[in-house]
C-alpha cells in the first residue's frame, strides 16, 4: 500500500523519499519507480537521512499497521523531525489513537493527521479516495498533492477532502468500511438466493452481475462480483472456502452505532455472518444433525421464472443498500454531533464515488439527497429514495420470503426490510416492552394522551382484578 | 432495591445494619423492617459507625448506581473497613470495573465480589437471582445468606451458584440482560403479528398470553404480559407510549459479541428496535412521507383463521427464543474461555431458573441440554432442541413471511431465522465475499479442495479473458 501510493505520488510529479526498516523493500520500491517511467522515488532505510532528504516543513505518510507499530514508527522518526513538520498516518486506526498521537505530536511541535484511505492496492496506485482528518493546517500543506493523487471523478472532482477535526478521518473511513461489509453481504445473499433458488450457472451470474453494473447498482462490487463469476479453473469461486476474514473495522463500527444508540442491523447482520462463516466444522455438524433429525433442505427443483427472479433481486438489493447507507449515514451524524466534527454527509458521499471500494454511482443519489436537505433525519425520507422504496417493496418482500421459504434466509436483506418497517412505522409494540419495563423495574412510561412520567402498579392492579 | 435486598435478609434471620448519607431513606428502611414483622434492621447514617455496627470480617453489599457512585462508596466505607472485611458491588457494573476495584481493594487487604442481582424490587424482597463473581473467599463469607436469600426452585435449590473469578459475576448478569432484551422483543413481535395482522384485542391477547403460560412458553415475562393486557384504564396497554428506555447492558452485550467474534443478531436487533423505538418524532414524520408518497398500509382486512395464527406465532416466538439463548450462551463461554473463568453453563441457566426476569420453564430445558453434554457447541444442535426445532420451523417460516408480507416485519424472529438457517448450513455464499476480499484487498482465501492459503491476480486474469 505504501509503495503503490509512494509511486502515484511521484508520478504526479512531487519528488518522494521512502522509507523502511528492511533496505530490501526500499530496493524494490525504488526499482519499480525506475521501471514504472523514471519516477522521482529515492529510498531510505535509516531514518535520519530519510527525515533530513525532506523539503521544510516535512510531511511524512506512514502506512504501517495500525496500533503498536505506528507508536514505533512516530516514535523512531518524531527524533529527527523539526517544530512545524507534519505526519499523516494512512492505515485503518482506531480513531481515539489519532486524537492521542495528535496531542502528543502537539507537544513537539508536530502536526497530525488521520487519513482514511480506500481503494485497496490498485487505489493506492492510481487514485484512492482519501480522508484525512485533524490539523487543518497540516491538511493545507499537502492539500496539492492530495488532489492530484486521490481518484478524480468528472463532474465531481478529486475523490478528497477535509474530513474535520480530530480522529474525523480514520472515523469516516471506519463507517465507509461498515457499510463496505454490509454492501459485500447484500451481493452475497443476491448471489444465494440466485444461485440456490434460481438455480443460476456461474456463466449466468456473471451475466445478471454484468448487466446489472449497467444500471442503478453500477458500482465497483458489482463489477468484480461480475469478473469474480468468470474466472474459470472449474470456475474458481466454487472451490473457495466459505469462510470470510475481517481486520476490525466492521467489528468497530458495529460497537460505534450501539455506543451513539443507532441502529444499524445490516452492518450488524454482515458482521455476524462473517463471525459464523468461520464456524465452518460447526456448520457442517450442525447440517448433519439437522438431516439426520428429519430436517430437508426445503430447496425445491421447482421451476422458477429466471427473468422475474433475477429482476426481482435487483431490486431487494438496491432497496436493502438504501437502508444499509442510511445506517451509515447516520452513524456519521450521530458522532459528528457527539464530537463537534461538523461532518459534510454530502461531501463525504462525493469522496466516495470514485477511487474507494464503495465507489458506485449511486452515492451521487445520496449526495444529491443531502443537497436538496442537508438536514435530512434519514435517507429513507428523502423523496427520490422513498419513492425508489416504494417502487421496488413488493419485489423486496417476494424475495425474502422466497429465501425464508426456501430455508436460506437473507439476513442482511431481512435486517434491511425491517429497518425499514420500524422507521416508517408510527406506532410500534414498544409500549408493551416499556411497560414490560415498568411491571417489574419500575422504569416508567410516557403516555400518548397526557405529558409526563408515569409509573403504574401493575402488579398489584392486576391480582386485585383476579380477586 | 437495596432496601428489598436488606428486609430480605433480614427476614431470613439474619441481622443487618443498613446505611445511606440520607437519613430520611435510612428512617423509610428501618420503619418498613418494624411495619414487615419487626425485622432485625438497624439504621445508620454515618459511615463510621455503621461499618462499627457490624461484625466480623465485615460484609457490605453497595447497590448504588454503577460507576462513579461506586467508586465515592468504596472510599467512603473503606476508610473504616480493615483487614479480612469484604465489598460486595450488587449494582449492573461493567465487568472491568469490578476487576479494577477487587485489585484496589487487595491491596488495602479487602475482598471484593461484584454480583448481578436480578428479579426487579419484588425479586430483590422475596428472592432473586443471585450472580456473585470475584473472591471466592468472600463468597464463603457469606454463602450461607445468599443460598437463604436468594429465590428458591423446587428440585433445583437456591438461585445463586459461585460463577467465577474476577468481574464474572457482572458480565453473566449482563449477558443476562442481553437474553432478557432478546425475550422482550420477541414477545413484543408476537402481540404485533397478532395484533396487527390478527387484529386480537387486548382481551383475547391476555387469554393468549394467560394460555402461553401454562405451557411451553411458561414464564416471568409472558406472565407480566398476560397481566399487562388485563390493566383497564381503557386499556393502559394501548395509552403507553411506543418508546422503550435503556439502561446499558444491552448495549454492552452487543459490543462484547463483536468483541468476540460470537453473533448474537437476534440481541442485537432488540437494542437496535429500542434505539428506533426511540426515534418517535421521525417516525410519525417518515409514516407520513410513506403514506403521502403513495405507500399504503399493506395491512390487508382479510380474515385469518386465528387459531391457527396464534398457534404458529407461538412456535415462532418459542424457535426464536431458542436462537437468542443460543447466542447469549456461547457469548458466555467466548468470554469465559478468553478470561478462563470455567463458566458452568448448566448451573448458570440453574440460577436463572427463579428470581430473575428471564424466568422460565425453559431454562430446565437449556440445563439439561448441557448436563447431556457440557462441551455442546450451540443449544441448536442439542438432539432435543433440533428435534423442536424441525417441529416449529414451517410455523416460524410462515409467521416470518405473514408479517414480511403485511409491512410490519419481525426483526427479532427474522434474525433469529437467519442465525438457524446460516448455523446449519454447510456451505454460505462467504466464498464469493473472500473471493472480494482476495480480489480487491489481496487477503488470500482457502479453497474446498486443496489445503493453504491462495491469492489469485482476479482482475488480470478477467481482462485477459476478456481481451
Amino acid at each position: 500500500m505504501g509503495q503503490n501510493l509512494a509511486l502515484n505520488i511521484a508520478e504526479k510529479g512531487f519528488p518522494i523519499s521512502v522509507y523502511n526498516r528492511t533496505a530490501s523493500k526500499v530496493g524494490e520500491t525504488v526499482e519499480r519507480a525506475k521501471l514504472e517511467g523514471n519516477l522521482p522515488v529515492y529510498g531510505f532505510c535509516d531514518p535520519e537521512s530519510f527525515v533530513n532528504s525532506i523539503q521544510k516543513p516535512r510531511v511524512i505518510i506512514m502506512l504501517v499497521k495500525a496500533g503498536a507499530p505506528v507508536d514505533q514508527t512516530i516514535s523512531t522518526l518524531s527524533t529527527f523531525m523539526e517544530k512545524g513538520d507534519c505526519i499523516i498516518d494512512g492505515g485503518n486506526e482506531w480513531y481515539e489513537n489519532t486524537e492521542r498521537r495528535e496531542k502528543a505530536a502537539a507537544e513537539l511541535g508536530l502536526l497530525y493527521l488521520g487519513m482514511g484511505v480506500s481503494g485497496g492496492e490498485e487505489g493506492a496506485r492510481h487514485g484512492p479516495s482519501l480522508m484525512p482528518g485533524g490539523s487543518f493546517e497540516a491538511f493545507k500543506y499537502i492539500e496539492d498533492i492530495l488532489l492530484k493523487v486521490a481518484a478524480q471523478v468528472p463532474d465531481s472532482g478529486p475523490c478528497v477532502t477535509y474530513i474535520g477535526k480530530g480522529g474525523s478521518g480514520n472515523f469516516v473511513k471506519m463507517v465507509h468500511n461498515g457499510i463496505e461489509y454490509g454492501d459485500m453481504q447484500l451481493i452475497a445473499e443476491a448471489y444465494d438466493v440466485l444461485k440456490s433458488v434460481g438455480k443460476l450457472s456461474n456463466n449466468e451470474l456473471q451475466e445478471v452481475f454484468s448487466e446489472w453494473n449497467k444500471g442503478e447498482l453500477l458500482s465497483f462490487l458489482i463489477e468484480i462480483t461480475a469478473d469474480i463469476f468468470g474466472i474459470k479453473d472449474g470456475y474458481l469461486v466454487d472451490k473457495v472456502l466459505d469462510k470470510t476474514g475481517m481486520k476490525g473495522t466492521g467489528k468497530w463500527t458495529v460497537q460505534q452505532a450501539a455506543d451513539l444508540s443507532v441502529a444499524a442491523p445490516t452492518i450488524e447482520a454482515s458482521l455476524d455472518l462473517r463471525f459464523l462463516s468461520g464456524l465452518k466444522e460447526e456448520r457442517v455438524e450442525a447440517a448433519k444433525v439437522f438431516s439426520s433429525g428429519g430436517f430437508h433442505d426445503i430447496l425445491s427443483n421447482q421451476p422458477v421464472d429466471k427473468a422475474r427472479l433475477i429482476d426481482d433481486v435487483r431490486q431487494a438489493l438496491y432497496a436493502s443498500k438504501i437502508c444499509s447507507y442510511a445506517q451509515g449515514m447516520n452513524l456519521l451524524r450521530a458522532k459528528s454531533i457527539e464530537k463537534g466534527w461538523d461532518l459534510q454527509l454530502g461531501e463525504l458521499a462525493r469522496i466516495w464515488k470514485g477511487g474507494c471500494i464503495i465507489r458506485a454511482i449511486f452515492l451521487d443519489r445520496i449526495k444529491k439527497a443531502y443537497d436538496r436537505n442537508a438536514n435530512l433525519a434519514n435517507l429513507l425520507v428523502d423523496p427520490e429514495f422513498a419513492k425508489e422504496i416504494i417502487d421496488r417493496q413488493a419485489a423486496w418482500r417476494r424475495v425474502i420470503c422466497l429465501a425464508v421459504n426456501a430455508g436460506i434466509t437473507t439476513p442482511g436483506m431481512s435486517a434491511s426490510l425491517a429497518y425499514f418497517d420500524t422507521y416508517r412505522r408510527e406506532r410500534l409494540p414498544a409500549n408493551l416492552v416499556q411497560a414490560q419495563r415498568d411491571y417489574f423495574g419500575a422504569h416508567t412510561y410516557e403516555r400518548i394522551d397526557v405529558a409526563g412520567s408515569f409509573h403504574t402498579e401493575w402488579f398489584k392492579i392486576a391480582r386485585q382484578s383476579n380477586i
